[in-house]
């Protein structure tokens, strides 16, 4: 192939390096305002009236509006409907919106925004998922504080038998998205009604969907463009629609633009989560090491407000036997409400939590069995014709033993792996396993959301424009879906681009999310440029006087030993006046689940991962060095191989960062360190080597082969990292993060 | 039909009302940049040097940039290749554009421009075509200064045998177009390359090939999207590429948006004009008032440089004989360059002076032939099934007999005309009469630009966006082709509205003129609709478990007697996930045109007009005044009839100042009155009652049976006033403007 499989440097590359990228906040309109929020001062209160007097006397300050002043719905749309875009009686989290002050300036809107005096009174707050479950538990949502609960039931558990049994409970904490720049949002009013949104964003169809729903206008007003993003990890998915409707708010209010910039210890505050997890998990297995049962109960902390807990949850759900054929499961999985911030979309949504306990247990399943953690996952691990938890056969592309046999071979895993107890002295070594299966996309649980629309035009010089819903923010959408397009139409890979996305240019394509842009968009792509190739060919065929297949290959079109450029081809299409646009379109068909039973065909397909920590840790200071972490990944197809291993090396370090430093404190609901001096990400120097390894087992489902990875390299990172420090120490850390003070307490 | 055929206030009407519509004067970027031209002292020069020292020593000036600076090819892309952007070596009218100032705000650009000393030595010139076509002229243009010449040869005008024969020449002066922004332009630098550009302008795939060309950049990075617009009239068509290209090279020299505005004194200095005509032209007659010949010899003064010249020439070729169906007729034409400024598309498109000839010529035969100028039209005018000048048979709608009945009824004609020798008094009525046949779109002659895409999306909500490649420049085609779009998808008007031109969002469309868009934007739309409305009556079907044909009517979709509601439909179809967005497409097939003997299907349609004057004279101080204009129009299908009783009134206007007053004047190349104060416009106190009759023959090519109305408002009006002046006075004033110094001399 031309394009596809090479390693082009990414079309955004220059633009990032030198700064000529343009961020939201770079964006300035004529007579733009700026704005900032009143927030919550409390976890939970009814709100008793408003005091704002002094702050509309500052000099500058333009407006302050509240609930009341929406003239659309107050509420943000997403799965269910309970969160308002400004708290109107009640607010069920310190930080949560309650009004917003729009000023000639920014420091002129905060300061306002100091002025102003809620008055309130506190209500009972809860702050534990387990204790929110109580009946004597004060109502955050509904009536027992459950967003969602979901079952899966495969097999029968209490007839398994097993030899061996292993039980614990196990938990995860926060994890903050750490994107380059905090939500960012302008709204600017068109004369003709309506608003152009201007933001830092995953999803521009859930901001269309929210500015369209807080000003209660037409979708045809309603046009969303996304600026450059700087990383997103799923904290760009829902949240931004607040942001954007705030904006849109105010700009409509106003009839002037309105920038709303969030500070960093805001975004910290007010904006999702990774959800803190909470898993008490068994397996039960045959002495021959083969699990014969799995039970899980699996709780997620979803914050005061529902936003993704349910999808975040059915994605843990239905991974949380790990990536093992179990011929009994029983999964009990729940969303539950407590004062605290609502926690939303993370890389791995639901994943890795659940993967932690899973990858644990299961290395302290084989320790009980005398079974080395290699053994027991290749005993256990998923093969064709395998059946998921789900009782989804698995027949097409599976990758899991390739990845676990390349990945610990990689690492030198049989010559290092030996049992803690042989270990001593204050420094020690120590490798570490994990495994994880992956559903694609969105699967049966969001269908409604597996589509993807796409638009492609060939210009006179044979350059190409391409438009889709998804987004650039750093993965590297751009260059990859350039690459599908290029290698699709014969054209050269420099003479495609991506514009950004703009609502105005594509049909809703879903979310940003869930390792589905290659193969939504990838796939969406080549249906418009199948329409576009065919009437490219009947051109050659005219050109060549020759019939047959076209063969794109070199910049050429060939017809046998035949022959014609692809820029003649294109100027000789054009001057016919042939139509070489196409909207293209692509829906996933064939995904099932049935919520009784958690059974069904839950993913159009599955990618596989191994990864493979070695650590060193000073059992004196608790400290954790990671020497080498191995990343092994079936993603079908790498269409740009350099910006894959970038994809597992990123996911990688971020989920190194979640197993063994990144520490949100919160008290009573506060968070006590909203920034990164006092939350610690790991950084460029922290970084170990990380070795990618991609292992291609085709999917004939995919734009030229390709599954999808933007959330595999994180998902079983910790556990592999924590399999290793106990391998060091022989201490099962069983909360995550795994900091110093746990290991020498 | 519930859309179609209504008449619904113009989308853009509030906004250009409030004022909220934004010209290319109200955008703002940031760090932007102001230009202004340096431009030629004299009509024809060659340049020595250039001293810019002072100028750019000017505080606030960033750059001062020539042809050498250009980073791609110095010339304006269009029929020929002979315009520079910026003059190198000679400048050969006032006013040519040979540099360009860039500084941090308009006075410091202009100021700069005031102290830039071009040394020069003046060259021979010529200002009168004829003199240009002579041997011993200065050569301007290649090695005869004629830019293009036709020949039309019908039959044989030696073997006519004409009872009667009269013969005279007619000439017209300049139009200025009068929009009402000048000329303007921002490019903003993109930060992956490429530039886009905001502007007032017809054509933005023309100025998307002149950005390409002046910046040497693939047209996948150059975006055009157009600003409000306020009147065109062909005067934005070829010459914003000029000033596009021109800010787009500033703002790639400095990196900086870059704004380029037009004082209305360089506007009317360098910007295009209709081209002075001069016709020598011939009818032969048999004593029963059929003419038998006709011959022309019609020259067009092109200025300095061909632009639209060759084409202006083709339409007012192939029109030359007038709407009569004449067996034997010989044209011979030619547009010649003289040092003057270039002149090019003005409403009409060298229609509007040959008419003049012909209109006031048959009138001048009638009175030879003793017959009343109605006789004479009835006589000749073309009928079903009569061939065109160019041996076009015209087979489909033909409607103008009915405008000439019409017309004549509601001015009550054969009441009112009397013969010129019965009236006296200082102030004297006058009744007159013309006719026009018009070919719609660009034709046989621009048959690589008859083709128009389209994108078409339905929004979950049904509100509908349209693009197509034509642009809204206050005629009403964001309108008209959301009445169409809506008829087509059975959406309610309302729901549905255009987005701005932006050559990004639909393949190059062609231009916008030659009344070509409700037929050409309008049948793309209705492909791309065919598309989407197949799936939605898939789905309709399926809601209402019928087959057959689905009618939409009153917001409801029909099948039998059961019905759906639009929304109801269009939700199903997005729950379903059915794909609603197209990328339409529209060629016209069939036309032809043989330039040897001018013979040809020269377009796919034509319509015809009407025009009867009543006036009052007052010979004393030649003063006329207009008491009625009736103005009857054959346009297939009136889309929006408020929107073409418009058209039909500004065009009459427009043609009776053509007619009447306006009036430039100019000495030696120099425009002596480039300004409104010495340049007189009709105004609202001036205008007419001008009744609109539209007739609708029915054409089956045309979205919904329109044929297109843009331009031929205008063609007869002045000289169905001129026939009135004649009929008032007595005196045949045979070149335009009839301003009253002709009138009392």
């Amino acid at each position: 192939m031309d394009s596809v499989g090479k390693s082009f440097v990414r079309k955004d590359a220059a633009s990032k390096a030198t700064g000529a990228a343009l961020f939201t906040a770079d964006l300035k309109f004529p007579e733009m305002l700026f704005a900032a929020t009143i927030r919550s001062p409390k976890p939970h209160i009814k709100i008793l009236g408003i005091d704002d007097a002094k702050a509309r006397e500052v000099m500058g300050v333009v407006g302050i509006y509240y609930a009341k002043d929406i003239p659309g719905e107050n509420v943000v749309p997403l799965v269910f409907m309970d969160y308002p875009f400004l708290a109107e009686k009640e607010a069920k989290f310190q930080g949560q919106p309650i009004g917003l002050v729009v000023a000639r300036d920014i420091n002129t809107a905060r300061k306002a925004v100091r002025l102003v005096k809620i008055k309130y009174r506190e209500l009972r707050t809860v702050f534990d998922p387990l204790d929110a479950m109580k009946k004597t538990a004060p109502k955050i949502y509904g009536r027992d504080n459950i967003f969602k609960k979901f079952i899966v039931k495969k097999g029968n558990t209490k007839s398994a038998k097993p030899d061996v049994e292993v039980e614990d409970v196990f938990t995860t904490n926060y994890q903050v998205h750490a994107y380059l720049e905090t939500q960012s949002m302008v709204a600017v009013p068109q004369p003709d009604g309506g608003v152009n949104v201007y933001g830092s964003m995953q999803c521009p169809f859930y901001v269309q969907d929210a500015v369209k729903k807080i000003l209660g206008v037409p979708y045809n007003k309603v046009k969303i463009v996304q600026q450059t993003t700087g990383g997103a990890f799923g904290g760009k998915e829902d949240v931004p629609s607040i942001v954007a409707g705030h904006a849109a708010v105010l700009a409509a209010k106003t009839g002037k633009p309105v920038k709303l910039i969030y500070t960093r210890e805001e975004d910290f505050q007010a904006m999702s989560k990774r959800h803190p997890g909470w898993a008490k998990i068994k397996y039960g297995a045959k002495k021959n090491g083969k699990i014969v049962s799995c039970e899980v109960k699996y709780i997620l902390d979803g914050g005061a407000f529902s936003t993704l807990s349910p999808i975040v949850l059915w994605r843990g759900t239905v991974h949380a036997a790990g990536p093992y054929e179990i011929p009994n499961v029983y999964i009990e999985t729940y969303a539950v409400a407590t004062n605290k911030v609502p926690c939303g979309a993370y890389r791995g949504f639901g994943q890795p939590q659940i993967a932690f306990a899973n990858e644990s247990l299961i290395d302290i399943l084989a320790e009980k069995l005398g079974m080395n953690p290699l053994e027991i996952r290749r005993i256990n691990a998923i093969k064709k014709g395998g059946r998921t938890e789900t009782g989804h056969k698995i027949t097409g592309s599976i990758g899991l033993d390739k990845t676990i046999n390349l990945a610990v071979k990689s690492a030198g895993w049989n010559r290092k792996w030996k049992h803690p107890s042989s270990k001593s002295g204050s420094r020690r070594y120590g490798i570490g396993m994990a495994t994880s299966i992956y559903g694609v996309g969105l699967g049966a649980g969001g269908k409604h959301l597996a589509k993807s629309g796409s638009f492609v035009q060939v210009e006179p010089d044979g350059s190409v424009l391409v438009a889709v819903g998804n987004t650039e923010m750093g993965q590297g959408a751009r260059t990859v879906l350039s690459q599908i397009a290029a290698e699709a139409l014969g054209a050269p890979y420099e003479m495609v681009d991506l514009m950004a996305t703009d609502t105005s240019r594509v049909p809703d394509s879903g979310p940003t999310v869930a390792s589905r842009t290659t193969v939504m968009s990838g796939n969406s792509i080549l249906n418009a440029c199948k329409s576009i190739r065919k009437r490219i060919d009947d051109t050659v065929r005219k050109m060549l006087k020759a019939k047959g297949r076209v063969i794109a290959k070199d910049g050429f079109y060939h017809i046998g030993g035949k022959k014609v450029s692809y820029a003649n081809a294109i100027a000789r299409a054009w001057a016919d006046r042939i139509h070489l646009t196409a909207a293209g379109w692509f829906r996933v068909e064939g995904t099932t689940y049935n919520e009784k039973n958690g059974q069904g065909d839950a993913y159009f397909t599955y990618t596989y991962s191994t990864m493979v920590a070695e650590v060193e840790v000073d059992v004196e200071t608790g400290e954790v060095s990671i020497l080498n972490f191995v990343s092994a990944h079936d993603i079908g197809k790498a269409i740009n191989p350099k910006l894959a291993e970038g994809q597992i090396q990123g996911g990688g370090l971020q989920g190194i960062g979640y197993g063994t430093c990144e520490n949100l404190v919160l008290e009573n609901g506060k968070i006590l360190n909203p920034n990164f001096t006092g939350y610690i990400v790991p950084t460029a120097v922290d970084a170990p080597p990380i070795k990618p390894i991609i292992v291609e087992e085709k999917y004939k489902g995919g734009p030229f082969g390709a599954k999808g990875l933007g959330e595999p390299p994180l998902i079983c990172a910790a556990p592999a990292v924590a399999n290793a420090i106990y391998n060091a120490t022989g201490k099962r850390i069983k909360s995550l993060p795994i900091i110093p003070e746990k290991l020498v307490c």
